[in-house]
């Protein structure tokens, strides 16, 4: 792992967040004794600089040598004026000996590279600065916790339920049948997350993502029958203000979930727009969705309860999502005060057929936010190949699981594990990974994305919608996968229950009303093991930002086991991962904090966090290579000194 | 090479132009014995499919088998519906022992595959169905041939040239620095290109592609002063008319060149534009180009003679692209009946900045070809990366550089040697590569292709704007470089004067007038040579549709050589193409057509073309692999039966 490196961080650029036009600094490290794709030494370097492509003319800028041999690495500077929004850019290296070596956000190639695997300056607005050090909780009001006062135990006790409800007792079991599957209500308020807000911040949450909060008639609510208020069988609007008032009161933003591919069938847009269709009467709402001659209509994967939306309607756009008066601003502002959106369906949103609006609709929600509230954050679910709506226009972080959950379990699942439905494997089967197969699926999309965007796009091992990690996995491998979440780029999700070691074989099954009385009782080792992991890990993550916004370089992959390093200029942590016993092996100039050493007694690193049986060593006779060790499952990260980067 | 094969061809396709919504038939051949990305058997196959994307969201479609074991191959067919107008789609494999193949454009990979390599069908309107089977021949006007009614002689004799004008006689030297460079003319004329055809006709050209042709202060006139007409020099409207006319009669079709980045700052409208600005008046023509506060305005690479467009111009897009009395219109009806454009600066037209309105451009300029002649051809330039571009909603091909001209450079050319200007090689150097890089950079770019744009893509060996191919080429690799434009996807573009051996440093040197005297007196050996191979390439690409339309499977790839064969149910041709002596092997069952033996005297192949010494051969004691030999430079060509399709 001895390549040239860049990438987006403060270490390798100078501003991620440029104006249009701006001219930005970014820097390339290359150690002197560097490998090239086909094993050889990459040796004496005649040119180094970076390939622009502004207004897809190509364009070249030479590098200049801002450091020679700094612990065996050199360092280069180019400027790379922002042309377009979306700048472009990779860097060549050409040898004395006339060989080209192209670094992408793909990697090392000995061929020229694509220009969708090229680093990005985005000069559109960024994400909020607390997006990537966030780390997430995602509450499922129905199912996380029923309060006190839960409006759900009044109305049934006065028969007020409404008739679509089944309604179920907090130990129930979960049906997975319909009509169970999506009609059988627990009860969970927003009360009730807001007297739990403890173990969320006991956990070290520091933001919240709600799925949807407003009528529907399901327990899922992604059916919505209004968005002009929170649902009373949450505690309504009012349930709503008082949950984000104490959490941000602990220090807690709270996201809210929107549907803009669809509406339930039930919706008050969609019903005056069938009652139109119907009487043959004028309405707007009759343009808000896609009415066939004979009046049905489009929806979601063919499901009539969820009517997509025709984004060509203005109106629908002004009502929804233009301006201060839209479903979007409203929450965001006084006295809900959401911290953003995530997107339901942001995918499929505004394409059918020959017509794609995904671009247009997802700008103006941005826009909208920006105006209602701009310290708020955008997240979209598209759950595969993201790359293409996420160059930074609009979403700033993508809820997916082709980069890392997919991966994730491909690598850490027992093999032969069933998928179950939801989190996207094809056939349902989870293959079976080396993790030299997790780290080349993992690169492959990340390279997709802006170094921001990769940053605020969501490492989770499960959600709502998926089987849970634990079901399958592999024994002792979920401190691994959550300390993959907390250390890889991107923002850490805890799906409610992960942290108890819940279990469910898929998106269904996965919504267990979150079992308190064990919580509370505390007399479960297992139990209070995990959540010990859980806590560890996030503190972990909040303690060291560098592995919120640090660069990421990998060190050594094996089929058994990773090992990358986050760096800053004031702290590096180096992270080992391994599913079973491995040994991993690097060159000690790979990690040049260290000074040329790897002997652990005079090395200055120190172990953050370590699960399993897990060993930083010097190995060879003049200890000029690191090695890391595992006798089985183990996840560890060592601090060691931050990056000597020369002066700007 | 015993892989999984799937490509955009009849074989594996049952319609390349469906519409919206249409079901089409994607077949996928599997060899019994295939080989996965880690070297092991693929084996036993529990699911074969493939995985579409409509509306961005993962449908798979489980193929059925169709053929079992023909010849060693199983065949399995799937329906994809079309459900956008550019629906991308990829193969799964699942073995038996769970592992999961993918196969997508960038071939096959054990980890999933982003969008951007799917193959893809097309629902826009479909290139001509000659497009493919095209042989192009590129003349620049100024310097192809003067008509005995020469309008220069005349004009240059009554001393009534252009003030602007550096006259030259035809055996004048190419003068590469200004201002000569672009101001010295020969005084080529259309007349002297119709003349000419006949020459054309010998090389096997259909498809004549001229350089610019309407008024300007250069040689080149890609700074138009007006598109209201054709240049005087060039003998006018009525010249152009003779030629197409003296063409179509011959069977070969006549595309002109549009400049729709900029024009000349000495065109109709940049002059009106600019009075107003100074003026102050209004003026429609002011909106055509950007105008700085200072009177300064936008140009192409900062060239003042050559200024940007601004596409938002309502009016612009009327006179120039939209509808049938725009520019783009007239020329392609009687009495002019161009056979398409080739556009200029593609990649950079509406874009500027945050405005990027190029989509919209190009979806007009070829709507209006639809509606003025839809039997017409739309190429653009798009010298690297063009992929984003040319997803098949306007341009039919790309005049690029990426996938064949510089990875062919790259791999003939002399080590070390300079590249001159125009072709785009980062730091005018040609890097060195092997055949297998060759291939990789050639597969990489042609994977962003729908195949149907990569048959209508330009396989140049250089063009107007590049050195010459020749001029520093290996010994003996012209055969083998035009050989592989022939033979591989694309349209095979002769430069004028290429079929001669001409040589010149950069794209101003490579502009030499031709040398009819040498031609008419045909007692140049040299020059007889390489235009007989010319000429037998060519007739091999026109007596071959295979080598048009045909499938493409990659047989075997070493350093000097590489090996595949254009396949289709009437015919096959297998391709082998050495730089200098090699042996490649390769199993032979990787060759079905050849019934499972290699042997020569019992193989069905036999030889088309064969350049240097290349050699065929059955090796192995039982026959079982097929060697491809060559002494040195060599390119060949064999006839192989079709490949034994199962019925539809």
């Amino acid at each position: 792992m001895l390549t040239p490196h860049h990438d987006g961080s403060p270490l390798h650029v100078s501003n991620a967040a440029p104006a249009l036009g701006e001219v930005v600094r970014v820097r390339l490290r290359v150690p002197r004794s560097a490998i090239a794709t086909d094993g050889t030494p990459i040796g004496v370097l005649a040119w180094v600089g970076t390939r622009s492509n502004p207004n897809r003319e190509p364009r070249f800028d030479q590098a200049r040598l801002v450091a020679a041999d700094v612990d065996g690495w050199d360092w280069y500077e180019a400027s790379v004026e922002v042309e377009n929004p979306e700048h472009g850019y990779r860097w060549l290296l050409v040898g004395a000996d006339g060989r080209q070596h192209w670094l992408s956000q793909a990697g090392l190639s000995d061929v020229e590279t694509r220009d969708h695997d090229d680093f990005r300056l985005v000069a559109h607005a960024p994400a909020p600065a607390w997006a990537a050090g966030s780390v997430m909780y995602q509450v499922f009001p129905d199912r996380f916790a029923k309060s006190d006062a839960s409006p759900y135990d009044a109305r049934r006790a006065a028969g007020d339920l409404p008739e679509w409800l089944i309604p179920a007792d907090w130990d129930d079991a979960v049906d997975p049948e319909p009509p169970g599957r999506s009609h059988q209500v627990f009860g969970g308020d927003l009360d009730g997350v807001r007297e739990r807000l403890d173990h969320l911040a006991s956990l070290g949450v520091d933001l919240l993502y709600l799925t949807p909060v407003f009528p529907a008639r399901s327990n899922h609510r992604y059916d919505a029958s209004t968005f002009g208020r929170v649902d009373d069988l949450l505690g309504g609007d009012d349930a709503l203000v008082r949950l984000v008032e104490a959490a941000h009161a602990r220090g807690i933003r709270v996201i809210g979930d929107l549907t803009s591919n669809h509406s339930g069938d039930a919706h008050e847009w969609f019903r005056l727009a069938q009652d139109a269709v119907r009487s043959g009467a004028d309405a707007a709402e009759r343009g808000f969705y896609f009415f066939r001659p004979d009046g049905s209509y489009e929806s979601w994967l063919g499901v009539p309860s969820l009517p997509k939306f025709d984004w060509s309607s203005t109106e629908l756009r002004r009502r929804f999502v233009e301006g201060p008066d839209s479903v979007v601003a409203k929450y965001l502002r006084a006295p809900f005060s959401l911290d953003g959106w995530r997107i339901d369906v942001a995918n499929m949103t505004g394409r059918l057929g020959d017509v794609d609006l995904n671009a247009e609709v997802r700008r103006a929600i941005r826009r909208t936010m920006l105006e209602a509230n701009p310290d708020t954050i955008l997240l979209a679910e598209s759950t595969n190949d993201a790359a293409a709506d996420f160059q930074g226009d609009a979403w700033h972080g993508a809820m997916t699981y082709a980069p890392f959950t997919r991966p994730l379990w491909s690598w850490l699942q027992r093999p032969g594990s069933p998928a179950g439905g939801g989190i996207g494997f094809a056939l349902g089967r989870v293959p079976s990974f080396t993790a030299r197969q997790f780290v080349d699926a993992h690169l492959r999309f990340a390279a997709g994305f802006p170094w921001r965007v990769r940053l605020a796009t969501m490492n989770a091992l499960d959600t709502h919608d998926t089987p849970r990690f634990a079901t399958n996995a592999r024994p002792g491998t979920q401190p691994v996968a959550f300390g993959l979440a907390v250390t890889l780029p991107g923002i850490p999700v805890i799906w409610a229950g992960d942290e108890l070691g819940l279990t469910g074989v898929d998106g269904e099954a996965s919504r267990t009303p979150m079992p308190w009385a064990a919580i509370d009782e505390g007399d479960d080792p297992g139990l209070a093991s995990t959540l010990g992991t859980y806590r560890a890990l996030a503190r972990l993550r909040r303690e060291y930002p560098v592995l919120a916004t640090g660069g990421i370089r990998w060190v050594a992959v094996g089929d058994e086991a990773v090992a990358f390093v986050r760096e800053a200029a004031d702290a590096s942590v180096l992270v080992f991962a391994a599913r079973d016993a491995a040994r991993l092996e690097a060159p000690a100039g790979v990690l040049p904090q260290l000074g040329g050493s790897a002997e652990p007694d005079a090395s200055p690193a120190s172990t953050l966090v370590a699960f399993g049986s897990a060993r930083l060593a010097a190995s060879g006779e003049a200890s000029d290579c690191l090695a890391l060790e595992a006798d089985g499952p183990a996840f560890a990260a060592w601090l060691m000194p931050g990056v000597a980067a020369p002066a700007r």
